[in-house]
């Protein structure tokens, strides 16, 4: 049946024009927003550090805090991997995997760290995370043959980031 | 870089170890979710279809109706990409890519599918795209260890669809 | 007032003619989405029973994981709720609750009992909620004319479940 | 089935205590939501009718306009009948059943009501949606124990509407 | 350049025709979606002091409402935000900020006073919170000119709040 | 009662204080979210004046991407103006308004024109409200203490972007 799907996709997907056409369906992307979510999940596990260092706390305001900063967190952890999906799903062809072989295990291993940043508070979790998000931009960057440089992010937790250099 | 961060998300990563916890931080998956989802699509384009048939029209009721097809199609063809994304990202580990060699790719065709089912109106991409979930689900299934069956949706438009045997 | 409704009402609802059209409007029904939402909500449950088992605890892990639960907990049994509420109030007519007079009640206790959930972490409020939906699909299948049976479903809780015999 | 569910509901809702407890789990009900997302659905079928007179147009203007107000009216639709049913849901008890034997029909009426409004851009399918929630406001109140007075709302399309009178 | 868009604005933005056209592309305002939201956040507050009185807690029905109440709290606090700033950036025109010069001031206190809610549980914050938006709905409807009285709400925290007076 | 407001605000905002703690409760703010939102609405008038040239059309594909583009064009508007509501109500504070006197009104006019891109399908609308949020940036960043330099956006509709130089 595989190989019935694949024939019935080839009609209606022919890869080798997909480079040319791709923008015209697909709008704007910019991997920019997954960096950016990425970074605030690492930004809300050093916040989570922070409150539940020392004696233990059972206050309103302690788990407000707590409370509000594993939810951004759920949410950018989520973000950022909807985000790289779509580009992924929508941008990226058969040609783009073919020179670049590794994409998809990469786009595989950004999903599990994105649920690992949001299944613990582990900020070497968060830390693999912007990392991997990084290196799926500076791929993508080169697939739009965009030159990419590297600078710390201009807010906490001010990590080096990949950036197109316009 | 790529190296370094393999390495590093083996340590947080134990593969091996995947199959016995993977329902423990993981909930409940099941792909009928994106199957209805991408049945409602194949629907919507089969009402698409019936309304557009014969003169142009221009009134508001043509406009109502035609205008909710197009953004209940749209929903429900993101529904079933996220569904699957979601499996894809948190239920399936390398050990199961490594037994199903065919089953990145076909999550990959599955977004693409998902996005021509919003972007046009055509059936035979709504059904390419139900198929394609379709062979998700008898992976799935077969990752879980339980037996599938066909059998027509007990819905228009009863295409054929992959359940388990339970 | 009410006399003046019902008036207004029997001129645009023929509810005479309501079984022979309402697929046309409604597209595709399947009580599966509120079934499988009820169980994450036992599930969730469980977890947090777990979790909160033996010496009191204070530190991030707990925190991330509990308020993890708590929440997907909240949005599945919303959801639950909504799939519902979408199949009384678009599939279901006064045709229906004439032959099943106890739907009606049915419904009304599924909304009390999902509420309950997300109020409490009981598992019998669960429990409870899981084999009202249960019901209500029972007697939805038998509307579509549709044999079902039952079994555990193939993920954990393993609660047994009402599925449509295809 | 049902008559262990019932059981096992009364041991959880103890309904004769319930009037006294509602609103301790339930926050703040107000069918006021639910009434002016009634008021925009008749609003956008104002807009609809006047936009559609005339000629058949095809230009981006008209498609923009009109796309709108549909999207509107579905959404304010629906968002008048999720509030509805979480009055009725979480706020109704067995007991104001018995003493408004009328309101779980009246209740299931708004449901379909709130349907037709998103199927047809036909005003009077909208007025009966606006009177069928201004007879639920007036039940509300009357449970609530707070007076209630008639007046035409403040904005288009200015219909006589159900207010509490504090 | 501001300039240069203050005069590309103009083009576009008749200002002294706004008055006369506001309600037409605007639908409905009413500042009372905010007013019941802010309230509910008050009211969250009231529930989190009365849950967290006492000796430290720790099991699940705690965390259970805790959470809940918290995440209710934030998401109503949004939804007030929201309200305020559509009703500020489609309704209030630069001939209404002329006549209440205090106006853009209150909305960003709004704004402000809504995070503040959000990252704390303080009573006095969430009074303020509700005490700015009835300045707004007074100014709001002094434009509409439609009178305004003071009342107590029907509902705890059973604040005086502003009401049309219709 | 706007003094009596001003005096509580007094007592929990501490304004004197506010640029050194603002990014501690506020996490990661950053325009581009905004910038990126705007161009997608001009490249989505783009579309929509491509697909509408010429002879009037009424069959199922036109309506499918007029359809999109117009809420594609609707959603990306509006998830502009809520991006730039949340950096100007939660890191805005009263000291730098005052040393940018014009802040608030560009933040009222972004909103407007944010409003009128959901409007019309007016490209000089489009441009101007990516100008004016251009403009925000500028002095967002400038508030950062960050450079800006200015750069095409490297992708359709490839408009002048206002960048911090990292």
């Amino acid at each position: 049946m595989l190989y019935k799907l694949i024939q019935t996709i080839d009609r209606f997907h022919p890869f080798s024009e997909a480079k040319a056409h791709c923008d015209i369906p697909c709008g704007i992307y910019d991997p920019i927003t997954a960096q950016i979510n990425a970074l605030t999940v690492v930004r809300m596990m050093d916040l989570i550090a922070k409150i539940t260092e020392g004696d233990p706390k059972d206050h309103a305001d302690y788990h407000n805090s707590i409370t509000r900063y594993i939810s951004v967190k759920e949410e950018h952890a989520e973000k950022a991997k909807h985000e790289i999906r779509v580009i992924w799903g929508d941008f990226i062809k058969t040609a783009h995997t073919e020179k670049y072989p590794q994409l998809t295990e990469l786009v595989h291993q950004i999903m599990q760290l994105g649920s690992k940043c949001r299944q613990t508070a582990d900020r070497n979790q968060g830390l693999a995370f912007v990392d991997a998000i990084n290196q799926f931009a500076e791929i993508f960057w080169a697939i739009k043959e965009v030159k990419t440089k590297k600078a710390k992010a201009p807010y906490a937790p001010g990590l080096e980031m990949v950036y197109p250099d316009l």
